[in-house]
C-alpha cells in the first residue's frame, strides 16, 4: 500500500481570505483538532505583514498557543528574513517560501521580480542555516498564470533547481488559480521526478474548475505522494468569485482511503473537524462528504 | 487524438428533480441550443408516468417539438412497453432502459425485482424489433448502492450480458449516487472491455462526493469514450441533500479539450447554454466554468 501524506492548509490558505477574522483561541482549537486528526503537516499561519493579511495578524500567538504533536510538521509561510525570525522565535518545524513562476503574478503577489524573491530567499536560508528549521519552496502558478497564461516547464525546472541550491528540502508545485489539467500534472510531475527521483514533491491544487481530484490521481500515478488540501475545501481565488477553493481535505482522504492508499489521517475526525469549522465560520463550506456522507454510510431500507 | 463522446442528460436526469416545472417551450428551446452545441447524444426526456415524474409530463410534446440534427442521437428513458410505444410514436433514435444492479434499489426505484425488470425489457425489445429504434441498457447502482453498499462485479457482468442478449446495442454503467472511486472505475471498465472489446460503454457519474472527474479520467484510461454529463451540473441525489449533481457537461468538455481529446461539442456554446439554463431556473447551478471561466480566459494585467 502506497503511503500518501496529507498536508493541511485551511488555517493559512483558507482563513487568510475569509471575510471575517477568526478569533485566536478558535484558531488554536481548530489546529489542535487538526493535529488530533492525524494530518502529516499543518500550515499553521503566515508571518506576513498584518496590514497585507489582517486575518493572520495573530500568527505568533497561534503558533505559540497550539499543542504540538511529534509526528506532525508545523510549517508557516514566510515572505522575508523578518518572517523567518518570527517563525524561528516560535520554533516552527519548517518555513514555506513562495515565488511565482510567472513574473507578472510574482509582481502582483509580492511586488518583486522572481529574481528579487530568490535573492530574499538566499538571505532567509542564510539566517536559518544555524537552526533546525527546514525550508520548503513553493512555486505558485506552476501550471498556468491568470495573467500570462501557460507556463514554460523549463522555467519551472530551473526554479526548482534554484530552491534546491539554496537548501530547500521539499518543493511544492502550486496550481494557484486552478488551471492545471490532469494530463499536464502527469507530464510535469514525471519530468520533475525523473530529474530528482528522491525529491519530496508536494502538489497544491485548487478545485476552481473542478479538476482538483483528477489532478491528484494523475499526480499519484506520476509518483507524487504529498498533497496540500484544505479542510472543508476552504480557500479560493480572487479571480474566480463563486468558484470552489482548495481541494477539500476530508473529501480527498475519503477518496484515497477507498482506493487502498495508506494515510495517517482519520477520516471521521476530519469530518467532525470540518463540521466544527462550519460552526466557527457560520456558513456552509464547499466540502461534499460532510453533506453526502461517506460511501459506506448506508441508508435504512425502511 | 482520441475521440470522446459527450452525452447530455440535464433535461432528463436534471429537470426531473427540480422543484419547478420548466415550461415545454423553454425545454424545447434549451434542447435546441444543446443540439447546436455539438453534443453527441441528448437524453431528451423520460416516458414514465406523469404522476411519478410530473416535471416530465410533457415528454411527447418536447420530443415532437425539438429540431433534430442528423448527427445527434435523441434518446428517451422508458420503463415499459407503453413507454416504448410513446417513444416510437415520436421516432426517438434510441430508448434507454434502466435496471439497478442492487435488488433493493431496483425495488425502491421501479417496484420490481431485477428479474421482473428484465422480463419487461424483453417485451420492449420484442415491440421495438420491427423499428429502427436502438436500445441502450443502463445499470443503475453499478458502483455501489446507498442501501446495500458494495456491488458484486460478477452481477454487473451478468446483467450486461442479459442486456446484450435482449438486443441492447450500448450499455451505460451508472454511478447513481456518486459512490464510485477512480480505482474501482478503472478495474471494472477494464474487465468489461476485456470481455466485450467492441461494446459501446457509457459511464454515467454523479459528482456527489467530488470524485466525478477523477472517475472520468480513469474510465478513459481503461478505454471508455462515452460519458453522460449534465449541463450546469444539474441533477442530484435524493439521499444527499446539498450535494452536487451529475458531472457538469461544460466543465467536462473544458477539462478534456485542454487534454487534447477530440470532441464535437463546442465549449463556448455549452457555456452560453449553461448560463441560459441558469436564467430559466433562476438559480445558480453547480458548474464551475461558468463562474471561474476557462483556463484560457486571462485577466488584464492593469
Amino acid at each position: 500500500m502506497k503511503r500518501i501524506y496529507i498536508q493541511e492548509v485551511a488555517t493559512r490558505d483558507g482563513l487568510q481570505i475569509e471575510d471575517q477574522f477568526v478569533p485566536t483561541d478558535k484558531k488554536i482549537d481548530l489546529i489542535n483538532r487538526m493535529s488530533d486528526s492525524g494530518l502529516d503537516k499543518i500550515e499553521v499561519t503566515s508571518f506576513v505583514s498584518p496590514k497585507a493579511v489582517p486575518n493572520l495578524r495573530d500568527a505568533k500567538e497561534v503558533m505559540d498557543g497550539i499543542d504540538r504533536k511529534p509526528d506532525v510538521t508545523y510549517t508557516t509561510l514566510i515572505p522575508n528574513v523578518k518572517g523567518a525570525e518570527r517563525a524561528a522565535s516560535c520554533e516552527a518545524d519548517e518555513v514555506n517560501l513562495v515565488a511565482s513562476v510567472s513574473e507578472t503574478h510574482n509582481q502582483k503577489n509580492v511586488r518583486r521580480t522572481v529574481e528579487q524573491s530568490f535573492a530574499d530567499f538566499k538571505d532567509i536560508s542564510g539566517f536559518l542555516s544555524g537552526t533546525n528549521i527546514q525550508i520548503n519552496g513553493t512555486l505558485a502558478t506552476t501550471f498556468g498564470c491568470p495573467f500570462e497564461g501557460s507556463i514554460d516547464e523549463d522555467r519551472v525546472m530551473n526554479l526548482i533547481n534554484e530552491y534546491l541550491e539554496l537548501g530547500a528540502k521539499g518543493i511544492t508545485l502550486a496550481d494557484t488559480t486552478g488551471m492545471a489539467t490532469p494530463k499536464q500534472v502527469y507530464q510535469l510531475c514525471e519530468k520533475v521526478l525523473k530529474r530528482w527521483p528522491d525529491l519530496p514533491v508536494t502538489l497544491h491544487f485548487h478545485n476552481t474548475r473542478g479538476m482538483g481530484f483528477a489532478n491528484v490521481i494523475e499526480g499519484i500515478r506520476a509518483g507524487v505522494s504529498q498533497f496540500d488540501a484544505s479542510l472543508g475545501g476552504l480557500g479560493g481565488c480572487p479571480f474566480a468569485p463563486g468558484a470552489t477553493g482548495n481541494i477539500c481535505t476530508e473529501d480527498l482522504v475519503h477518496m484515497l482511503s477507498f482506493m487502498d492508499y495508506e494515510m495517517r489521517a482519520d477520516l471521521d475526525q476530519l469530518i467532525d473537524t470540518s463540521k466544527h469549522l462550519q460552526t466557527i465560520l457560520q456558513r456552509e463550506v464547499p466540502g461534499q462528504i460532510i453533506k453526502a456522507g461517506k460511501i459506506t454510510d448506508l441508508h435504512a431500507i425502511s
